[in-house]
């Protein structure tokens, strides 16, 4: 059983890695907005500092999965305090997941560039909802994960619908691209590819959204209808 | 300090997670490959069945997530021990996210059937080479993950170029009926979809095989060139 002390300094180191979590959320968030302006028109420089970037993402995962591991040997927490390094642990795989995405974005977006396409279609404004949509899902799960704010992450994980149905729209927009002018397949593509890119950085946001009901309420509600009930009341 | 008998007892309780963490492994293979037999053909009821088993992969992820919790609580390892529990519950969500793509496609395989559609593109033919390709790695690294085998969890990282070859030929196959016939383009975009999920599939794989690294060698090779270290000695 650990002391006062030891709880306190438990309490620190914590606070420590949650604080570099954070700062992970936002870089994985300024790599994710950097992605889409590339898509949008950037230059192929800015294409591959994101694409650079994403190394620093890599580089801070390992660092915090073994800061928690090195975390949990240490002070030895118990049952409640375990929960939010286990959570932590997650939320730091799902924003490697989201610099993952960033990168192919970015990655797409250049060999648009390259093939001297950006614009031909109007595939920007099909996307920018979608992108803004994500982008303010991840922004306000590490919100709700810096502040554990259970009401919040049960909102985020209410807006998944919201995605599908913005992707339904680029689908359906990309669509009609490639049955008017067959030459427009293959930069449809791209496009959906963004676009599914932008879906998962949705998904990952209502995990992280998870993972904070995970540890304020002490149960796992993934994978209930825990949402439904709690809007229905 | 644990003491031989509290070690031995943590011994006992982590081989019965290992073990039931490779019957969800078991299971989650079962599941995608029935996913692919619907794509193939299977009829509609047998998607239904896909579709409806995922609530036990679900269950599985949130009971094996609490025993190596309770684990880290009871026993509180030492860190290498502890690195075998935290490589178990990333296992755990790997797994569980194959199981998310297998029901994706087992989805698409139903719309597919609903509109009469299976068969219409030689999209099988296609498709297969990945899925067994994908099939063999998430078997192959769940097999590393049981023997600890480092030698094939370094094979299975190498394996991604596989993969990613694969999928190009889909693609450049679904360009080819989309451009031939823009009234096959839904269709074709069904069955990229179903390849984008077989892709992640494999990218759970190579996942796995990772922490099996992390594990053996006590080190994170995640994002380092390791691998190709290893390839070239």
């Amino acid at each position: 059983m650990p002391g006062d002390h030891s709880s306190k300094q438990y309490d620190l180191d914590l606070e420590a890695i949650r604080s570099k979590v954070l700062s992970m959320g936002g870089l994985v968030e300024s790599q994710f907005n950097a992605a889409i302006e590339c898509f949008r028109g950037g230059n192929a420089a800015r294409c591959d500092e994101v694409i650079k970037n994403d190394e620093s993402v890599n580089r801070l995962e390992v660092a915090l999965d073994d800061a928690c591991s090195h975390l949990i040997v240490k002070r030895q927490p118990a049952a409640n305090d375990l929960r939010m390094v286990i959570a932590t642990l997650k939320v730091i795989t799902d924003l490697e997941r989201v610099g993952d995405e960033s990168t192919k974005i970015a990655r797409t977006a250049k060999a648009l560039h390259e093939r001297g396409l950006v614009g031909v279609l109007n595939h920007y404004e099909s996307i920018r909802l979608m992108a803004n949509t994500s982008a303010e899902l991840l922004h306000d799960a590490l919100d709700a994960f810096a502040r554990l704010d259970h009401k919040q992450a049960v909102r985020i994980i209410g807006q998944d619908a919201v995605i599908d149905h913005e992707f339904g729209a680029v689908l359906r927009a990309m669509i009609t691209f490639m049955m008017e002018d067959p030459r427009t397949i293959s930069t449809a593509l791209d496009t959906l590819w963004v676009a599914k890119a932008i879906e998962r950085i949705g998904d990952h946001a209502k995990n992280i959204a998870e993972y904070v009901i995970y540890v304020v309420e002490g149960r796992d509600i993934r994978h209930t209808d825990y949402v439904q009930t709690q809007k229905a009341s």
